[in-house]
């Protein structure tokens, strides 16, 4: 087994590593900018050290990260999500200097970062893919004749984007010649690559993605699937697992096709197969993560599994210890992403010190985060300060704790996000479990004129009160 | 269903319930003395009202709640544990002024707190009861010819005791004769009743008690047991579900000794059914509790079933929503009473400001509590602060997650029991699972003397750390 792993992250997820570490009674080696100083994770980690005043630029340094893993006598790195956790560069330095990279082979984090790859990958394996073009495209016409044949709209996306990231829907050939330059300019600045690829647009489909684990010994089960398609700007924000929407039929054939995917590319560790489902309920595959995901909590809430933990295990050698039949789900979980965001303003971020902080809690409620009385949140990260899940026997009542963990957390001197999924918790077609990536932006208007029935509700408690209080009760 | 609830407690219990009603949208009302003015369950109530000045009155006035639940339109009460949850006054109140009281009948709540009436109540129905004195005792001449015949050692018992209080233990006729007197007196001040019976002592058995719920319809199943043997000065300080160390058949056996048991009494709403087990694995009745328990928690985490939530729909006339055959568990739960008590000091109270708060989190963890930065814990009630909670797949497993969830937990400006209950975690016949009432005495002293481990990591930590900064790492 490991004996000290590094863990090359920040935030919410690089608590939760430190977390696995300590019950595995593996220590724990935290890396800091300065300005995280006071975070969370520095607290919490064995040992912690200070990467400097730049607020990003270390946690983006193989070179340094690796170094200090092996000065600190490190025997393994963890690389969270984001940051360098899909640079197959990390992944590579580590096999070079002896270190156990806790993740997929650069190989096949390269191979899998590529999305035309992947998709050819996907083509061959039998795993469906929406049509598209057979590779990347060398030019605007050669984008529009693809476009002509597979029919509009259209997903114009960076080979190597990916989390959302690089990706614009055209309806036309108009908008296809407009958006061409801006994509490939986009791709360059964000990822170094200019290679875009287009896909049939598959108009607000359900995201669906499914949880795989395999080992180094063959075995690859998948863990059921999560649907993700309360997304605002292909960003996700309240993730559901299982999905309410889909059939014990689909759950079992998508479940099986992720398996597929992670098996033909040789995949091991912890992934996530994305697929999309449309209206008349085919999935097509999306894109593979080849990380851990900020969503691996509600997986972890149905099953049992501490997928931290198996990743570990995994990346030590050991074969998984449970069959696909072994592993059992129960009820429903429902992530909520607490960020640090004002929704009636445009989701700006909304930065500052948190002068008071009330964790929710009770049966059902897990949180991950970040946050304490006096914490500063600084500007340079993710606004994500918490991932707020609760879980419960049936559909109605995850929605109703929910709702109810949410009224609980009291965070103040900053604004969030718990205001507007207290909206959504309230919508009736998210209540009925039927919504589709295009239901924000749908019901936008709705959501954000959040009635406020709360203060109301305070202000009549508070009258109640004084009425009480008069009559001497 | 019920509307509106007043919740005739305070502290963890009170959100608790709070939190229930929230899920069932069902409005709740507080009541507090005004040293709780400031306490989690009057912020998070849809009302509350001041009970005055006096810490404890208030709570323990059944006119004043009963006439302020009327005041307020409450068509229910909720009385949590302790306070007046098994005082037959406050049900009797309730039912005479036509609010539904959240618990069993006044007439079942007398009855089992009447400890010889409610043994005699089991031998007729057929569940084991130790040796003892057929009803109480009239004189200490009568005790110590009962003593005789069912031997020595024996529990001098109060008849109105219960939750550990009112009992001695008696190795021989001298100490019977020295006991009978105080415990009389004790009695007499504790529970206002003065009878006292015997019964024959189990020498350190386990305590295995089982959660039982019956409805107004005649349903009644059990939610299997939890183990409590884990007691300091018959106080429960650690409980466990399932029990690691009885089996699957002990297990349907006992469990169907307290669905006979409640039965017997025609007893509804949720109660727990207390078991001795002998070191020959026989089961004897304790006592029953005709309320909610503290630890109804880790009966929560294995079954999934929100007991709050069910005493609230069972209160409300609705038939119970699942078979015995439909509840099912999954792996083990731990739960920690966190309270403020300086166990270097014989457990001395440890009252005061709480200056700096961290909670803990992460996969299987849940807290109810009513800590937060800049509490001021009065010194006026039970010293119970918050309930860790913790689950996992294994027992292995739930034991290390409790050990990190301790770790994580940071509570600064006054004494926790948090390092005792780390040391029990490392102890090697805890870790095996095996454990009976007489452990911790057994081990006192190693388990006080626990090891600065914690403290030496971050020493080491330290110094790693400085020397990484003097290689320039």
């Amino acid at each position: 087994m490991l004996r000290k792993i590094l863990i090359a992250n920040r935030g919410e997820i690089a608590v939760r590593i430190i977390r696995a570490c300590a019950e595995m009674d593996i220590r724990s080696v935290a890396i800091y900018a300065d300005v995280d100083r006071y975070s969370l994770h520095v607290k919490k980690a064995d040992e912690a050290y200070s990467l400097g005043a730049d607020p990003l630029a270390g946690y983006l340094n193989v070179h340094r990260i690796v170094n200090l893993a092996i000065a600190t006598g490190c025997d393994a790195i963890h690389p969270g999500y984001g940051f360098l956790s899909e640079n197959p560069e990390l992944a590579r330095a580590c096999a070079r200097r002896g270190i156990t990279f806790i993740g997929p082979s650069a190989s096949v984090i390269q191979r899998m970062g590529d999305k035309t790859e992947a998709r050819l990958a996907m083509q061959r394996a039998g795993v469906p893919v929406t049509p598209g073009s057979p590779g990347n495209l060398a030019s605007v016409e050669e984008a529009l004749a693809t476009a002509e044949q597979i029919g509009y709209p259209v997903m114009l996306k960076a080979t190597s984007g990916g989390g959302g990231r690089g990706i614009r829907r055209c309806n036309d050939a108009a908008e296809l010649h407009h958006n061409f330059a801006r994509v490939i300019s986009e791709a360059t600045k964000a990822f170094g690559r200019a290679e875009v690829f287009i896909e049939r647009c598959v108009v607000n489909p359900r995201h669906i993605e499914v949880q795989v684990l395999a080992d180094q010994h063959g075995n690859c089960v998948h863990l059921y699937e999560r649907d993700c398609s309360i997304q605002r700007r292909n960003q996700k924000l309240i993730e559901i697992a299982p999905s309410p929407q889909i059939d014990e039929a689909e759950r079992q054939y998508v479940g099986g096709l992720a398996v597929l995917a992670a098996r033909a590319v040789g995949y091991t560790n912890a992934g996530t197969v994305e697929f999309l489902q449309d209206a008349d309920g085919r999935f097509y595959f999306m894109e593979m993560n080849t990380r851990i995901q900020v969503e691996h909590t509600i997986t972890e809430s149905i099953t049992g599994v501490d997928l931290v933990e198996e990743q570990i295990r995994i990346a030590a050698g050991l074969p998984l210890r449970f069959r696909q039949d072994q592993i059992t789900r129960r009820g429903f979980a429902i992530q909520f992403r607490i960020n640090a965001e004002d929704p009636k303003n445009n989701f700006l971020p909304s930065f500052g010190r948190i002068s008071r902080y009330y964790a929710s809690g009770g049966p059902g409620v897990r949180t991950d985060g970040v946050m304490y009385t006096g914490y500063q949140v600084p500007p340079y990260y993710d606004s994500m300060l918490a991932k707020l899940v609760v879980w419960a026997l049936t559909w109605d009542d995850v929605v109703n704790r929910g709702t109810r963990a949410l009224r609980d957390i009291g965070v103040f001197g900053i604004k969030t996000t718990i205001p507007f999924y207290l909206a959504i918790m309230s919508h009736p077609d998210f209540r009925r479990g039927r919504f589709d990536t295009g239901f924000l932006e749908a019901h936008q208007e709705e959501l954000l004129g959040y009635s406020s029935k709360r203060r109301k509700d305070h202000i009549a408690a508070a009258i109640a009160a004084a009425i009480a209080a008069h009559a001497g009760l």
